[in-house]
């Protein structure tokens, strides 16, 4: 019998989908999970993306150009203009989610032994693109007592060798919430410069700043144009994740030439949601301003909710919809399990994602857990009451 | 300023992008272009695709399960049963079209610098697959004057080497139209058992088989279960290329297991065009019969107008929607590219991929063409003519 790849072994389960099983058995049983382990966010996607999906005329469902459509492109770059970023279409590339401008970005500018440094708790999937890519992550530590703020810059230097090829930042953060500030990426942008590294921002949750704070891209940044290079996502914007339409944004005409080949082997991003995505554009702005009013009062319930729990340590987070928890718990995958498996409230649980897997450290983040808030106020205070009463169950 | 990686230098260019400059400037200029140089055909979707999706009512398009929705994936079992292939849903991943499976496929079975044999001419993006997973293509020739047919047995044993992970197989072919019969495929059976390697079998265009014969799948070869991958695709059989929906089927579960972990890594495939190829398995046979019934007259067509011209060789195609054609020209990228900037009968040009991009041995098919027939007939047969016009007018 032929044997699966080391690469097929490797690549890591995503810590959300480990429980998953769990969550089916308790379901079978009648248990009414709260999901606070995903950010599929229960925002309704904008009426006037899925009407123009509905209003399309073409009779031939086919291929769009590899790079996307032209139009879209277009308006992407007048969407990000708006934003104080200035880009030509044709620094756009658009891709079948962030995710694949993630590989794409992997693919384009490491081979394979070579080094990215990402600040942790970080995105759980850069692990699968980098080991689908051969690469190797080197994380940084975050603290949740800093609310997970920039490391030091030195932290920074010091790992880096002949082999870094980038850093990877997440802005706002998932699972950290937290929003860098114009001085934090203009630190990075002087490392990268330094050391002639590239500098990936994932910026996806752009749209997600709360109390008044406003994002900085690192394609604002002047003198960075060679370095930079940009990964967004309808995803979250319009909550419209199945779409699967994201970008990969750089002023540097190699890394855009280099991702057109990964593009155009294959092929071309979905036609359907490239027309909803190109209509998303022309979403009126009290669409977000609901939106971020609804974002911003769940998390100040969330925080406040579990506040109220003895020996619960908690991060602000300032952007995104995720925020960390450090639990009096030794090891939050066994929590989260038992939470499926042997806990309830009136026939009611929680599911939450562990953090371990947002490390890459061994060992850290065990007694922390990520907690989406893409339910309304009512579940999640219900939720968090659920884990509250728990915690006194199992630390019994 | 950071350079780029290695891999990304090394991206092929789609052979078949490489001339859209000049056919844009062609374009400009006023020239009409018959496109046959992508497999974009111009049959119409069936309607029950584009109206389910129309017809929806989500009011959040959220991701779909990474592996795709569950009732698609036993729809797609179904499908398979009729065919007389025997799988269950979950020996089923449903991915971002065919070519999101043929890199899952890689990933799950090849390491750096594995090999995988492929019988030349193949689909020209196995190349920058290959590239992007880090692995070798090691080509086994096909002949013109065999029509294409399986090379001889021994032609892949002596190519075999510790590096050897697998043989791949386009069928029926692009861009040769071999379909290959089953003794064929089980000679392939018993070499790949005998070495304890992965059959892949690119199956896209399955239904695209004509004068009577009948595709026979990896899948359907007793004893094969734990060496066949299948791909799939709904791109050619519904005419629905940019729905972007394929899949890869394994009754191998490590095989499965590894290539759900890179699934879930990217989320999930399209939401909305899932729906449309869940409703496509709908499409009544009629459509079907109509399509292969222009497909064989376009075919016919063609070869009988090709064969009208001195010189000029071409294979008989019995699947798919593909010809090779071997010209009398020395340089047939040469010839493609002063088509779109040197020629035209009437305004008139053709825009045809050179063959070169095909083989992956150096100088093999220079003079040979790939004609895609995906246009109607009256179109066939004037397109024919400018080549065989521009063919008088090119050799002086
Ligand atoms: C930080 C971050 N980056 C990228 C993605 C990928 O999203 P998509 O592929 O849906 O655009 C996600 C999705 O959750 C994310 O949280
Ligand atoms: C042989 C073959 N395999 C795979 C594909 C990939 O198709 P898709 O990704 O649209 O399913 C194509 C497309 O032309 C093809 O010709």
């Amino acid at each position: 019998m032929p044997v699966i790849s080391e690469k097929g072994q490797l690549m890591p389960q995503s810590p959300i989908r480990k429980l998953v099983p769990f969550a089916e058995a308790a379901t079978k049983k009648g248990k009414h999970i709260y999901y606070l382990n995903i950010g599929q966010p229960d925002i309704k996607t904008p009426e006037i993306a899925l009407e123009a999906v509905k209003n399309s005329t073409l009779d031939i469902l086919a291929y769009s150009r590899s790079e996307g459509s032209e139009t879209y492109r277009q308006k992407i770059a007048n969407y990000y203009a708006k934003n104080d970023i200035h880009v030509k279409h044709d620094d756009i590339i658009v891709t079948t989610g962030g995710s694949e401008a993630l590989l794409f970005a992997f693919g384009s500018i490491m081979d394979v032994d070579d080094e990215v440094i990402i600040p942790e708790p970080f995105y759980a999937n850069y692990n699968g693109f980098s080991t689908a890519s051969g690469v190797n992550i080197v994380p940084v530590i975050s603290k949740i007592e800093d609310n997970f703020a920039l490391p030091p810059i030195e932290a920074f230097e010091k790992l880096i060798t002949p082999k870094t090829k980038a850093i990877l930042i997440c802005n706002p953060g998932n699972p950290t919430g937290y929003l860098y500030s114009k001085e934090e990426i203009q630190k990075l942008a002087e490392i990268v410069k330094k050391h002639d590294l590239f500098l990936i921002a994932d910026e996806v949750y752009r749209e997600f700043a709360y109390d008044g704070n406003t994002h900085y891209s690192i394609m604002q940044e002047a003198g960075l144009e060679n370095h930079a290079i940009m990964i967004d996502s309808v995803s979250k914007r319009y909550s419209m994740c199945g779409a699967r339409i994201g970008c990969l944004v750089s002023k540097n005409d190699d890394v855009i030439k280099s991702a057109l080949k990964f593009a155009q082997a294959r092929l071309s991003p979905p036609t359907l949601a490239q027309i909803a995505s190109e209509a998303a554009l022309d979403t009126p702005q009290s669409y977000f301003d609901d939106v971020i009013e609804e974002y911003v009062e769940r998390r100040n319930t969330l925080i406040n909710e579990l506040q109220t729990i003895k020996g619960v340590k908690v991060a602000k987070p300032k952007g995104a919809f995720y925020c960390i928890a450090e639990l009096p718990v030794k090891n939050s995958d066994d929590f989260a399990q038992w939470l499926l498996e042997h806990f309830d409230v009136n026939g009611e649980t929680v599911m939450v994602a562990p953090a371990g897997g947002f490390y890459s450290t061994p060992g850290v983040g065990k007694n922390q857990i990520r907690i989406a808030y893409v339910l309304n106020k009512e579940s999640l205070i219900k939720a968090v009451n659920i884990i509250k009463e728990a915690l006194k169950v199992y630390n019994n």
